[in-house]
Formats: C-alpha cells, structure tokens, sequence
C-alpha cells in the first residue's frame, strides 16, 4: 500500500445522541474536504455497529447545505449504538476497513467509545495495518478524563439551568399548591449534569436551594433536614438530584430491580431518584413536592443548545482530521482552557489509553462542605461553557400598596 | 359613589402558571394606561389570596421596561394561587375592593379561576357595588368552553412539539439502547397538551407512533398490541401519554394496584403513567423502555414559547380592560378564530356562568378510531398555535457505499 495515495476517511457516532455530535461530524467534513491526503469521506451508520456490518455512506454525496445544517441538528444524524466489540468482531472491523481503504477513522464519544477506539488502534497495529485512528470528544456527562470539558456538556448545562429556572419561578409562584419541587437531572456515575443546574439562580434565595451530586453518599436524614430548613425560611424549595445519587454503602438509591436494565456494557439505568425522594418529603415532612424529570430531552435539545458548545463540538472534529493528516493515531482531541479573563479553548491530544474508560467525577473544591450545594469555583468553571447569558427576565418592583384595614386569616 | 370618576383597576393571577400570563399583565397594564377612567393599576399578590391578605402593588410604579419585558418572563410575576373563596370570604373580598375604590377587577386564570370571578361578580351586583369583573382565560390545559383555545397552549403545544421531535431523534439514533420511548405530558382531564405533540411529526414513521388521550379509556392489552405492532415495523417506537390516562372503569391507570411498585427501603413507589407503561413494556413485551417527564418545565418554558400565544395573551388582556371601560362585567374573554386560510382571531365575550367550572374535552374528531392518535384535523387545528414553524433540521440523504464483503452477525 502507498501511504502517499489519498486514502479514504470514516467518522462514526457512538454513544448517547446530544445536541451537537452532529456538529463535530460537520467539522470532520468540512476539514476533510480541504486536505488532497483525504480521499472519500464516509460515515458509519450506527458507529462501530456500521463497520461490521459494512453499512457505510459516502459524505461527499451530501447536499453541502445538509451538511451545513448538521450544525443545528440534534442527536447522532449517522446513528449511534452502545456495542462492545467482542474479540471476534476484530477480524471483520479490519476486514471491512481494508476493503475501503479506510486510512483515517475518527470514533465521536464518550469514555466507552474511546475503549472501542483504541482496540481499533491497537488491532491496526498488530495487523500493521496503516489507519490513524482519533477520537472526538463527545459526552453530556462530562466526565472524561483530561479535557477542560466534553462537548454536549454545555448544551445539556444550558437546557437545565434554563428548565430548573423556569420550574423554579412556576414553583415559587403558586402560593397555595407544590412547594417542594425536585428535578431529576442525568448523570449515570458523575454529578456534572445536576451542577450545572445551579446556573438557574440569578439573586440570593432563587432557586435551585439544594443540589445533591452522587460525588458524595446521600443520606436521606439530612436530605429531610436540608429540605425543612430552606423550607421554615422560604416556604418554597427547589431541588436538584441527580439520578445516579448513592446512599453510604455506594448503592444506588433506586435499585429496585423492575426498574432497573442494564446496557451493552453492564451499565444499569436508572430514573426514579426524583419521584422518591418528592414521596419521601410528602410523608415525613408532610409538604407537597412533585418531580420534574425531562430525561432525555434535555440531552438533545437544540432549542437549548449553546452557541460556544456548537462551535466547541465543530472545531474538535476538525481537529481530529488535523492530526490523521498528520499521521497520529491513538489520540482523543481535548479541549484546554486559556488562562485569561475571557473565556477561550485550545485543542490538544491526549492517548486514548488514558482517557478509556475512565470516568472524571465533580471534584471536591467544587462541591461545598454540606454535601448540598456547588462552590463559585464551579459556577466559574461552568459559566462560560453554556454560552450566551440565560434570557433576561423581568423583576418587579411590587411596591405595596399601604394597607387601610386590618389583618385577615 | 360617582361612576363618573376615574376608579381603580385590580389584576389577579390565578392557578397554575404558563408562560404567557404574564403578556395578559402587560396587555391589562398597557391598555389600562391608554383610559383616563383608570385611576389606579393595581396587581393582587397571589390572586384572590392578595384580595384577602390586602396584599396589593401598584403597578403604575413599575418601570415600563419592566412591564414590558412580562411579555418574555414566564410563570406568574404577581403570585398565583389555587383557592376557593369561603363563604366567609365574601365580606373581607368586598372590604377591600372597596376600601381601595376597585371599579374593574381582572382575573386570569382557567375555569376555576372563572368561578371565583364569576362569584366576586354576583357579590358585587347583590351588594350593590359597582364593580367590572372580567375573565382572562389562562390554561396549558386548553379546557375552557366557548374559546377556540385558551392562551398558555399554543406555547405547551411548541414546547411538546419540540420535546417530542428532539426525544423521537434520541430514541431513532441509537441502535442498542431504549426503543421504547414513553414521553408522559401534563393534562390531568383532557388531552389537548398530549394531542401536540403529534406537531413532531415531520416525515411518516417518525415519532411519535402513538397518542394516548385520557378522552378514552386506555386498554392496557391494546396498548402492548399498538406498541408491538410498530416495533415488528421500525424497530423503534414514540409513545405519547397524558398524565391523566384512565382504564375502562374511569379510574386513573396509576391509581392501580398495578402501578405500585416498591423499592429498597420498602415504601411503595405509586410512579406516573409513563413509568409504568416503560415497565409494562418492558416486562411484557420484552423491549427497553425509557420515560421521559419534563413535568411543570413544559408550561413555564419562555425558551419554547409561541409568539402566536405571547401575543394572543397580550391582547386579551387588553380586551379585558376594554370591556371593563365599557362597563362590562361578568364576562370571559374568548378567543375566536376568523375563517379563512390565514389564521386570525378576534376577540368575543361569553358570560362567565357559561365557563366556570366547566372542562372541554378534546372532540371526537380529532381522535383517531383506533384512539392511539389524533386527526388531521386536530393538526389543522392546532398547527397555528405554536407560531413560527419548528426549527428545520438535517436530512442526510445516507447513499450507501457498494457492498464488498458478505454479510456479517
């Protein structure tokens, strides 16, 4: 094989859809079209899935203006899939991609994908087999390892501090109805998602008040007393809980087993934290609460999604052709943060070895002491990640009139 | 008394909040301005509630800025609240109506909030006190007589719209996860809220592929069969359900022995509709099934309003305080939809005994026959009401490369 030949490129979408995987994939294109070294620019229909089954489409074929407009849609326009390669999957990946001369492959992910990724590194390889295989950073859950942040996150931050803001101004209105609210937020292992919703709070005493991360055991008694306190203050409290929370022993605290599947890799799913926890404040502390969950809305909503993460997810997957051209393989691009005042992002690498897998939980400095609450240093970290500022909304004065009569009950 | 004299005018929200009762604010507010027999413009805190706690803000203090910007602020600036006025209610009601010269009282809100108004209106007429009550008709529930809709849909049905189609591209792209998607919308009657979001629809086959209405009663058996039948089909199927969905008897599905399911700690879990349906799928037809529930976030969504619907709020607001000055009283504000193929709509008057209490129930016509989706007609219907079409999105049109290996599992 010639490796001065223009050889031909593959992106595959893998994992949970977000608002901008679709992005990246119009990076990946639009880069692509300018290097000679590219030749055909395909794409794997349901990811690594795709590649067995030799579903392949040619990207070149597209209208540009689809292409263009990939920017703007939601979820995994290729499809996507949760697949763990078996052993004897091997032979066909490397059969399939000999049989296009596929040179490049560029796998969007999260830490599950980037494993499947580097197995196709590594069996390249082996095979001695010339492929440059990069990985695109892709995951709401925020939680791989090394990059600033993943693209997706942004997006599915800005959906949720809007919502829990909205939900918290509908709860704060009715004097005489709900007065516990609780949103349920994603977020299977990692407490980012959940975090972001304390970006809703524009003045002292909005809501969200309490926010519970599974970065810290949950326990349900100073759950309870957490919730009376804002409550005796404000008679209105708004929650955020992520549905992943774990109790001291690291269970999960929805482990029925009805309720609970479980995915390609072993990963149990879960829902139900927020409608527990809502009937655990109406029996014990005798006050109304009901739960808001948006689950998978607020992973792909374009309506919600964030100018930078758009342009974040775009330019790493140019990056990613960037450096096949260049000949690296085995690296996921990531994202680093300038220092400076004004917010910006770098594109770096990393071995895919080391991102794999491995799942970066909320640190520490951004939780605070209680257990109930993010630190400014996280609200820094997360601010300008949601892009533009969140709509301005009125506040009235209400100035009151003076009163002429007496009290009534 | 002299009628001749400038008096005041009071505004109350009532009930549940939406996100364009507060554009009726602002129509009452910019209307009222324009009317020397106006004196002052009052807001009762809390509804009915700021009537009896003599809890009421002058809202000519406002910034006009602030007035303004009501229009784009959702839930209810003024307090809001669910209260039946008691018989011994009646006197403090008309002490402070007239300790503060009210000569118009506005209240918007649904057929609750209508009675309430339409008692203040007999009060005053038995007591002799000239007083102008008129009706703003407010709900997501879209269940008030007479009116074509009420304000508060049109922007519920975009949000849904919206939410249906993103969550629909989330359950298509990912070939090994969910294929069942549940989404469960609010709608504790009627099924007007759950009806749009068929508006998600763009291309057939696309989801939803069902729209369950608590206007008939839900059979669990036809429900797994409807389910099944479109599964063997695509292989992925969008099921949306009302919160209030009922069972040949009348009774509410997750008011069953069925729905309960327990959990670790042993309390009884009582979910709602949509995750009981994900588990039913989930046990008896064997396919994973996941539950969305963006709960009270899809009534108070600013993000997903209708400009159509912050506008018809405005002007009816306007209509109210018309009325008023032409010494109206004990009327509603309706809505009416002029013929013709461009949508328009007046506004109309019906007398507030006529809508009070009252609930409209989606029309047989615009249920399907086998009752798991709505008509066209219902589309035609409602199609208008959540303003500017839905963001376009991506269609690749996926050519596939030639085939050059055999087939593979």
């Amino acid at each position: 094989m010639n490796i001065h030949l223009p050889r031909n490129l593959l992106v595959a979408q893998s994992g949970g859809p977000t608002a901008v995987i679709n992005s990246s994939v119009t990076g990946v294109v639009d880069e692509a079209m300018r290097h000679q070294k590219i030749a055909g620019i395909y794409g794997a229909v349901n990811g690594i899935l795709g590649v067995l089954r030799e579903e392949l489409v040619d990207l070149r074929e597209e209208d540009p203006v689809s292409i263009r407009n990939l920017r703007r849609t939601p979820s995994a326009a290729l499809g996507s899939c949760r697949y763990k390669l078996r052993p004897q999957d091997y032979a066909r990946v490397m059969e399939v991609l000999t049989a296009h001369d596929v040179g490049h492959f560029i796998c969007a992910g999260g830490n599950d994908s980037m494993e499947t990724a580097r197995e196709i590194d590594d069996l390249a390889e082996k095979r001695r087999y010339d492929l440059n295989v990069m990985g695109v950073p892709k995951t709401v859950d925020n939680d791989l390892l090394v990059t600033d942040h993943c693209p997706g996150y942004g997006s599915v931050s800005r959906f949720n501090a809007i919502a829990a803001r909205d939900s918290s101004l509908d709860t704060e209105a009715i004097y005489t109805a709900d007065t516990v609210k609780i949103i349920e937020t994603m977020g299977r292992d990692t407490g980012w998602i959940t975090a972001s919703t304390a970006l809703a709070r524009t003045e002292k005493d909005e809501g969200p008040h309490l926010i519970y991360l599974p970065e810290r055991p949950f326990l349900l008694d100073k759950f309870l007393q957490d919730v009376d306190l804002v409550y005796r203050r404000l008679r209105k409290v708004v929650v955020c809980v992520c549905e992943g929370l774990k109790d001291e022993k690291g269970e999960f605290l929805t482990a029925s087993d009805k309720a609970i599947d479980t995915d390609r890799f072993g990963h149990r799913q879960l829902g139900g934290v927020g409608d527990y926890l809502a009937r655990l404040v109406s029996s014990k502390l005798n006050i109304k609460a009901r739960c808001d969950r948006p689950g998978t809305i607020q992973r792909v909503s374009m309506t919600c999604a964030s100018n930078v993460d758009i342009d974040e997810a775009y330019s790493v997957g140019q990056a990613a052709v960037r450096a096949c051209v260049e000949g690296i393989s085995g690296k996921m691009v990531t994202l680093v943060r300038k220092p400076g005042v004004e917010y910006s992002c770098a594109s770096g690498l990393v071995d895919l070895k080391d991102v794999a897998l491995e799942k970066k939980s909320v640190p520490d400095s951004f939780i605070n002491e209680e257990s109930n609450y993010v630190t400014q240093g996280f609200l820094d970290y997360v601010r300008p990640l949601i892009g533009e500022s969140l709509p301005e909304y009125s506040h009235l004065k209400k100035k009151m009139l003076e009163r002429l009569l007496p009290p009534y009950d």
